[in-house]
């Protein structure tokens, strides 16, 4: 199926050089131009765009059918009220680090927090502003300034709201379309709760709508919860979910926060309980970003280009007319008619109709990744078929009657074959980590560590322990499984019994 | 149908008073939160942005159609680009004033433009930024910067993309939701083309999308070419879209450029054309943004609140259960039955379970202007029918039976009843304005000007007569209508004859 002329005219790179083939792929399908003359803030081209918000519509549906309303908060937030958020922050981060009660340090202040990573705004037309504000990274602050207007008593209780909005890191590392940008197309979901366990329950929501996505575009993800020193210092805990890529990368694509009511202390968001007394709300947040369409694009592709779930793909079908001379009309109204069929039943479908060779079409519409492609010619005329060819490969006649139901089928085929192949790549790629042996005064890996893989591994240590491991293996902890083992195994340094399991990889 | 203990006790004030009413309403109504900590930058509640989306999703849906596409550029854009914005929009200003070619004044150059009226980015994390950055207040220099690289040959045109998006100005004047805002819910449509007259087509369908969606929004407009010292000077002229509001004032919804090919030469787009030589492409812009939502609030609204029309409201339909003791559960699975069915036809429906009184639901109901009211109760279960209320104040009781064929029936009627009660009260709203009369070296008006009216008035004078009638009547010149008078009249201030008919009013 891969046409070998055209790929070498294209230079596309081979997919095994991973770093040179996605910088490439993103801009040759059209997704996005890098062109613009900020560094980490792309043009999203209306492909890429189209694609992004397919994902999002996914998202939408889901926060509709669990209830959360859909806000639009400002984007600048004024440095005073970062205050309050630094404070707490730097105040659970030295609790956390001395291993004392948050509530002994309260009135010692500190920078700290987003502070270093966020553009300003300090100036405005040819006035400086009397408080300078910033772009928001993520919204907690400017929500949490407005939940104590919202929330009077349990009635108003749980609040869960979202947004879809443009987010800004001032990143100093190397930048990456979609994986690590400055402008961040960035979802935030955020709730309030009665309890600690009502928030608990909203974790468990979140995690069963991060599994419906992720099936939705065929990513198999490993899910954990991070280790205490990698966790956002507001945080309670932070459930993880990391998608690995080819070059055996994880790039955390989701993320879900459980605040306990540690936010609602310093923003002081309380209601009136049942019992007529005041309570702090517990809240949690849930994150997405952009990164869904690396972690998409980065899976799914291949020498060719792209490769797109029907979910997600702008279209699902591409049509391309075979004329010659003399059927170029009756082809054209009669490939009309099969486009219009199938759209009439909910599908996506582009007719190709660019006066260029087919081939050409062909290569085009393989390096956006469209899922099926369908040729009509004048055999298929005379024949009453089609034929179709998948992004995978698979070429069939059909006929035309009953087309929309077997194209249906087709699709759905696709996408279980696409949910197959990358669990059966993942699944590859996460090894048991050799164990480590300590011998005159040395730590030493029993085994080699491969490049490309993501490990996992029995572990009951302190946090002292998974430094040596991390220093050992060159690899970051993602964090403990919410699975454990179904035995106990030795764990990887303390060689103490364990259930417990956590992975282990290098990271974007 | 307006329950006046309600409403005294509501204290929204008559909209009669609309300068108390508008601010009141939009925050009452649950649309969006005032209180956040920046002036002119308001939370969009959920009830608001929903609405906003709805609008929006016409607006995707014309672009979709007209085959635009939808890009996403970043928000920030780098100050060394507005340089070239900034000489051709003061060149060509200059060249307006002096009456000159503005070829002649090409070297010359001068600060103007946005300048004074955009936030700026010159610092991040702890950083000073080698070349300051503003905030979009509208994306020109953004695009025009990629369009070069996207524009070759004649085969590449037109280029027709879009976004919906962000912007910001710095406003100096008193802020009023959705009318005047610091952080701007924009859209912004943008063409390129082969010259002149193809750009003057794209004109027209802006014109023909422009009227479909004010159907949609049941918004009469005023439709005028502005006066050229009220043009963009970087436009050759503008079109502008005005609603008015009940105060009398007009509001700009909506705009649309002919730019020429003055910022392709400020911007160096050129095309390979069909004789193999380089030509600059013709430009055009279209504009709308919240602003839409404010008109649709103003013109609809009544004293009771919000009125919105069926194709933009959050739901079309609610469901208000009317239960006793004994019937509750019977009453419930029915209504939500008829929830289900109504939805299966695709309308929005909402049923309002909460606990309180049905008075109190069809107050608050009715203050977010939900077009249609369903309640059912005892009564209606035997007699298999429902009680439909709109909110216009129509009563009527409904056989369950073709209950979807007869609820869209309805719904279409009160989109009618809308267009045809506010084109009513726009063509009240315009009258003609009284003729000038020069004596003793004075001018006077023959009549009064009357507050909340908007004036027509036959016009065939220069720029200095323009001046004398703005000064005379406080009014500004909206512009001259795209219809001319059908037959020659006196011009208000000259006396001449003529068939040009300009509109004056007080502006938002």
């Amino acid at each position: 199926m891969v046409n070998q002329k055209n790929k070498a005219k294209s230079g596309i790179p081979p997919k095994s050089d991973f770093n040179d083939w996605y910088p490439f792929i993103v801009e040759a399908s059209g997704m996005i131009d890098k062109r613009y003359p900020i560094k980490g803030m792309d043009v999203w081209r209306p492909f890429g765009w189209k694609t992004m918000k397919l994902i999002d519509s996914h998202t939408h549906k889901e926060m509709e059918d669990t209830n959360h309303g859909e806000c639009n908060f400002p984007l600048l937030i004024p440095e005073d009220l970062l205050e309050k958020e630094n404070r707490l922050v730097s105040l659970l981060k030295r609790a956390r680090e001395q291993g004392v009660n948050p509530e002994d340090l309260r009135n010692d202040e500190e920078e700290a927090g987003f502070k270093k990573e966020v553009y300003w705004v300090k100036h405005a037309g040819e006035n400086k502003l009397d408080i300078p504000m910033f772009l928001r990274p993520t919204s907690e602050t400017a929500m949490y300034t407005m939940f104590p207007l919202w929330i009077r008593s349990h009635a108003d209780l749980p609040l869960k709201i979202y947004q879809i909005v443009n987010t800004f890191r001032y990143e100093t590392k190397q930048t990456r379309s979609f994986i690590r940008v400055r402008e961040i197309h960035f979802f935030e979901a955020h709730t309030a709760h009665v309890d600690e366990e009502d928030a608990t329950k909203q974790i468990n929501e979140d995690l069963e709508i991060v599994s419906r996505l992720m099936e939705k575009f065929a990513l198999p993800t490993i899910i954990s919860r991070r280790p205490t020193w990698d966790t956002f210092p507001g945080a309670w805990y932070t459930i993880a979910i990391d998608v690995i890529m080819p070059n055996g990368r994880t790039l955390q694509v989701a993320s879900v926060h459980h605040y306990r009511d540690q936010w609602a202390k310093a923003f002081n968001i309380r209601y009136e309980n049942i019992e007529g007394g005041q309570s702090y709300v517990h809240q949690t947040t849930y994150g997405m970003s952009e990164r869904l369409l690396g972690a998409i694009i980065g899976v799914h592709g291949d020498d060719s280009g792209l490769v797109l779930p029907p979910d997600v793909s702008p279209f699902q079908i591409v049509l391309i007319p075979i004329i010659s001379k003399d059927n170029s009309e009756i082809i054209m109204n009669k490939i009309n008619d099969i486009s219009n069929k199938l759209r009439s039943v909910g599908l996506r479908t582009h007719l190709d109709e660019r006066k260029i060779r087919p081939g050409q079409k062909y290569y085009d519409w393989e390096l956006k990744g469209i899922p099926l492609r369908l040729d009509f010619g004048g055999r298929d005329l005379k024949a009453n078929t089609i034929m179709c060819t998948t992004r995978l490969g698979d070429k069939e006649i059909i006929s035309l009657d009953n087309l929309e139901d077997k194209v249906i089928e087709i699709i759905e085929d696709f996408k279980q074959k696409l949910i197959i192949n990358s669990k059966i790549k993942n699944e590859k790629a996460i090894i048991r980590l050799p164990s480590l042996e300590h011998s005159s005064g040395k730590w030493k890996l029993t085994d080699e560590i491969s490049a490309n893989k993501v490990y996992w591994a029995p572990f009951e240590g302190n946090d002292s322990d998974a430094e040596i491991v991390e220093k050992m293996t060159s690899l970051t902890f993602l964090g403990e499984s919410l699975e454990e083992l179904s035995n106990e195994m030795e764990c990887c340094i303390t060689g103490k019994l364990t259930k417990k399991k956590v992975f282990l990889a290098k990271t974007y």
